[in-house]
């Protein structure tokens, strides 16, 4: 059996969290003279009440500590608890149940996919709303990153096990030390990204909105057309540099602030992503000079904007680049299979995943010509061991038949090949939006029936978790195995 | 320096036997009175003339031996010869170089995706050809997957090699006691096929260019309506029967004759195969009596002839599919993937390495949440190592990113995503038809560019050869490790 006493006290606490997250849009729905106030301060006191009563009824004397299976349970159910939590303010303002889960799930979970049309006449407390979810699903998916998953193994994270810090969830002290220069740095950066914004021509709202949509790669925006309804280069310019930043590991800022080192550039992986937007950026760029006849200063502009937004998964979108042709489209259902690094906001396979598996594969290649030969596989530095190998392709594995299982039941709901793949990609990806008219750029996802969004509700989750937490979870033996 | 005379040795056998083949197709149109005969007898000659002076040329007093890196050089460029000799008299007849080649290696790799146009009206040699060339691909590859591709520890195929027979490159005795039985439990089942064929109505050419293009999983026709020109259903049932036998492993074949106990049907790989077969078979034929309202014993049939096809990786059409809506369209995509049993005919992923897969995933599951937990893997009754686990991962990443790369060079040249993506996927697993109007089960790929048919002949090439032998030999160290 599991003690879920500690399970659910953390809960408790992400529960009151949310609570008090929720006076927010309330406030700003109260100044607006917009009734919608009161659901969300409803349901604000609701949650806040229901944690504290929870967080209380499971305090113990002794120090929180959790074991495996407990932290994968709150790892889960955390995301789960944010996103009812989410939807019942929704459904208080007349949103229907479904659409309001979806709704909270691809903003807990960063994916940016929406339901909701007319997002211009909204008023500011569900927009505001959509991007705090968003604010609070990146940072809660760096926490998880940098001190739960690596100790879980899921999918190779045990790489980045801090060593020099020694972080362990039993001891809270540093993790606490943790979580807090991860809040100081995030908090710092997506304020930074607010002025700027704000200095470059978008108002208050917009500014904070889309700075907190931005540094957790996320992409809800409170525009129909997105970032398409902001014509400055300068703000696109300033959405791909923190979007960057927003899929960079923010363990290492940790390290560079601690002054350890332009630990940042030397990484292998850091390396690896800039160079990969680079070459991805300029290689569209080019494209678009030759095929669509625009300026190469506005292609670089066009090309960086929306490659870094779907490589980031944050899902920004300034043109339909499904009108592009079928090749641009391609490329783009390719590029969502990629991510950023580990630890940071964004989903999808991750940069080290394709560094590790290169490396893999490339040696088990020569080994089947020269079987005998001894090829050390190093990264960043360090050997890299054949647990992390598996762990990597064991996610790959998943990870594939995840979205081939969800294709498969989306087509047999109804949609076509492109919509029902690219759908069950970007919600897998966590990246937003998909290909096709319906969940393309410019489309909107609330043209799907409720069975669709629901599959793809619980696809935005296993994508959130690496697939394997969910599934680590959903295993009979995980809750009977002593 | 790898020492290329007993590859080139191997090689003028090979070009030999295409040759010696090649007058097969000659008779037939000269007994048709076509004058197409000339050009197939004379590059009959020719291949003839090249091989045998290519072997005597390279022939040695000491047996035949081959290293890892002679073995992975013949498997790749046997291939590519047989392709090229294939496609030689193809374009004797007028048919254009990259269609020539195209069809070839569909025809080599038994793949059974075409380019030609009007098959019923074509004079009997090509004909005869085209499922020659299956035939020989369909032996060819069993030969390889049992004697070589083991040794090779190809994509896991390590597991199947014949312990209890210890073949092994250099005992080329068993080696060419193996290929004898193989062979003529090749042509017997193909003889018996054919015949039944005959009985319930072909005609006799029909009855024997679709055995031989029936057993080697092939796929190919002489009709343009594809199996669909036969109305009756028992020889759709025969064709599903002798479909099966291509997909079995056929080294348990000859343990079962040699009185090895009831081997087959105690394989595991064997029973998941035929279990996933019967589920996958009646779960259309319902969904067909649900929603096309055909009777049961005709949903029974039209839904086992097509998975089979697919599944086995043979590609014969009896009705186009695609027009059943995007559900069932999807179901195919899916089942594309997954291939017959190691050792057979048929192409694809292969149920093994999904048992594989399944087996290691599951207990990598179990160890993320109890990491001290030992969790024995084991399949056939042999413990599974971590290097066949390992093979078997390599080979799926490998695979999954052909898939993708194929897919966007083909889009970036003008196909739909649904046409670029399915076309990618039947191309690589060697099934023969994809999805859509262009390359779907009532198209043709006549109509694609040139550049796209040099890519799929590519794909295919890839898919046959399990991707990893074909990336072996392009890798520069092939070359220079001593």
């Amino acid at each position: 059996m599991i003690d879920l006493r500690p399970v659910v006290h953390i809960l408790g606490w992400i529960s009151g969290l949310i609570g008090a997250m929720l006076f927010l849009p309330a406030a700003a729905d109260a100044m607006a003279d917009n009734p919608d106030w009161r659901p969300f301060a409803e349901s604000g006191a609701f949650a806040l009440v229901l944690g504290l009563s929870l967080a209380i009824a499971t305090m113990r004397t002794k120090p929180l500590s959790l074991d495996l299976r407990q932290a994968f349970l709150v790892t889960v159910l955390g995301w789960i608890v944010v996103a009812v939590l989410g939807a019942i303010p929704m459904m208080g303002i007349g949103i229907g149940f479904v659409d309001a889960l979806f709704e909270a799930m691809s903003g807990i979970t960063t994916t940016g996919s929406t339901v909701i049309v007319g997002l211009d006449s909204l008023p500011p407390g569900l927009l505001l709303w959509r991007a705090i979810l968003q604010w609070i699903g990146g940072i809660g998916i760096i926490a998880i990153a940098i001190l739960i998953l690596p100790l879980l193994r899921v999918g190779g994270m045990q790489m980045f096990k801090i060593e020099s810090s020694d972080v362990s969830l039993e001891k809270v002290s540093t993790a606490v030390k943790t979580i807090v220069w991860l809040a100081v740095i995030y908090a710092a950066l997506t304020s930074l990204c607010g002025a700027l914004y704000f200095v470059f021509g978008m108002s208050g709202f917009d500014a904070v909105t889309h700075a907190m949509t931005t540094l957790s790669t996320g992409g809800y925006s409170t525009h129909d057309d997105s970032f398409g309804h902001f014509p400055q280069a300068s703000l696109h310019w300033i959405a791909v540099t923190f979007m960057v930043l927003g899929g960079l590991p923010f363990g290492l800022y940790i390290k560079e602030l601690q002054g350890k080192g332009l630990s940042l550039l030397s990484d292998q992986q850091v390396r690896g992503f800039l160079i990969f937007l680079f070459c991805a950026g300029m290689g569209l760029a080019i494209w678009l000079v030759d095929n669509l006849g625009v300026s190469f200063g506005e292609a670089l502009t066009i090309s960086f904007f929306n490659v870094v937004s779907i490589v980031t998964t944050t899902g920004f979108a300034s043109e339909d680049y499904g009108q592009w042709g079928h090749g641009p489209a391609g490329f783009f259902l390719v590029l969502m299979f990629v991510g950023g690094c580990s630890g940071s906001t964004s989903g999808a396979i991750k940069i080290y995943r394709f560094q590790v598996l290169f490396l893999f594969v490339n040696a088990h290649l020569k080994r089947l010509f020269s079987p005998n030969r001894v090829i050390p596989l190093r990264y960043n530095g360090r050997s890299l061991s054949e647990d992390v190998a598996m762990s990597v392709l064991a996610f790959l594995a998943v990870f594939v038949a995840t979205i081939a299982v969800v294709t498969v039941i989306l087509a047999a709901l109804g949609l076509d090949l492109v919509t029902a793949y690219s759908a069950s990609v970007t919600a897998i990806t966590n990246v937003g939006p998909g290909l096709g008219p319906v969940v393309g750029p410019a489309g909107n996802f609330a043209g799907l029936p409720d069975a669709a969004k629901l599959v793809l509700t619980g696809a935005m989750l296993a994508g959130r978790l690496e697939v394997l937490a969910l599934l680590v979870v959903l295993s009979p033996d995980f809750w009977h195995y002593g």
